[in-house]
């Protein structure tokens, strides 16, 4: 792993790494212990070729003839991924898909550890969700100062969801994970992530429309 | 807009197209009537040239020098995704997250209209999500031979994802949207989206990491 060399690496790579840490937990699963570029290429549909330029961006996994160590290639990519650390997240807006998110199993698993949920609704905020209370938003700030919040589940409509942004990045949180129907401005060392779900349903029945 | 060129379209000039749809919604709300590619550049964040260049594959719409007509262009972007289609869609796997897709409001205003919602729990069979019957697997198959489904949610486990899938695909169903964190396998003519949660934590954790 060359942490000096990240910048450098495209967005297209690094969308990719995740799908390689999912097979590679599968082939783990299996006790299946060394793979070729080759036989990865099968399974998970990426050129052999694309491969090993994808893992030689972070100074290559194999040796050459030999394959790869499944279980030291998982581990590797888990680490260029952050997975051995532990993050500490809140989400925004407690609505149906906000509470799907809170009660989504796995998140824990590879570290994303839920600290606090915050709503304007007086039908929610009291509650718990998996043991995590809903907060009232005005309460917000002075969490996040106290709690050092990595990421941010933004789970409210389109037209808070920039001012929501502009706080958060203004308490230092440097990765939110969007799920509302907007784009949101943010300075260059903040990532964002986007489920903008109508856009996916569109993507389909452009599809549909066009057979 | 030219359907039989369709075919040769990029996907990545397709998944921009609910994007200019978006902006060219809020722009229709402002009551903003005409927009040169240079405006919509600066809103958007893609360059003027690469705006042209993606309406060059539907037969352009501007006119030299006189910019696109905001309403027009909002129309035929959203023919050309077939937004001016009705698509009948059934969510399998009414848990936290089907739940949630079930209750989301507007997807029917696109003309996404929720038909049937399957389930293996006991616990969810019989009631119903927003007016919508959840019914027993079982009954999927009589259902969407019934029925002409276009679109399936998929929000089941990993484990039974793709079998789902095979049976879908085999009742004739074209588009599958996934929340399963697993690829499936369909045949060339079917589409898939896939919403990989963990997939885009990990690239939230992968910026964390590497500041």
């Amino acid at each position: 792993m060359q942490k000096a060399s990240r910048n450098k690496i495209s967005m297209a790579v690094i969308r990719r790494l995740p799908k390689y840490h999912r097979y590679l937990r599968e082939l783990l699963a299996k006790d299946i212990q060394r793979i070729s570029s080759k036989e990865l290429s099968e399974i998970i549909g990426f050129t052999a070729s694309q491969i090993r330029q994808d893992f030689n961006n972070f100074g290559g996994f194999g040796q050459q003839g030999y394959g790869y160590n499944v279980e030291d290639l998982y581990s590797e990519i888990g680490k260029i991924l952050g997975l051995d650390g532990k993050y500490k997240t809140i989400l925004i807006g407690a609505g149906h898909l906000g509470q799907a998110l809170a009660k989504y199993e796995g998140f824990n698993e590879y570290g994303f550890h839920l600290a606090g949920i915050f709503d304007i609704s007086d039908k929610v905020i009291g509650t718990k969700i998996q043991n995590v209370e809903v907060m009232p938003m005005e309460q917000m700030t002075e969490f996040a100062t106290k709690e050092k919040i990595d990421i941010a589940y933004i789970c409210v409509n389109a037209t808070s969801a920039q001012e929501i942004t502009d706080m958060l990045v203004e308490l230092g949180v440097r990765a939110i994970w969007n799920f509302a129907p907007v784009d949101l401005k943010v300075p260059e060392n903040v990532a964002v992530e986007n489920v903008h779900l109508i856009d996916h349903l569109m993507t389909l029945s452009y599809f549909l429309d066009s057979e």
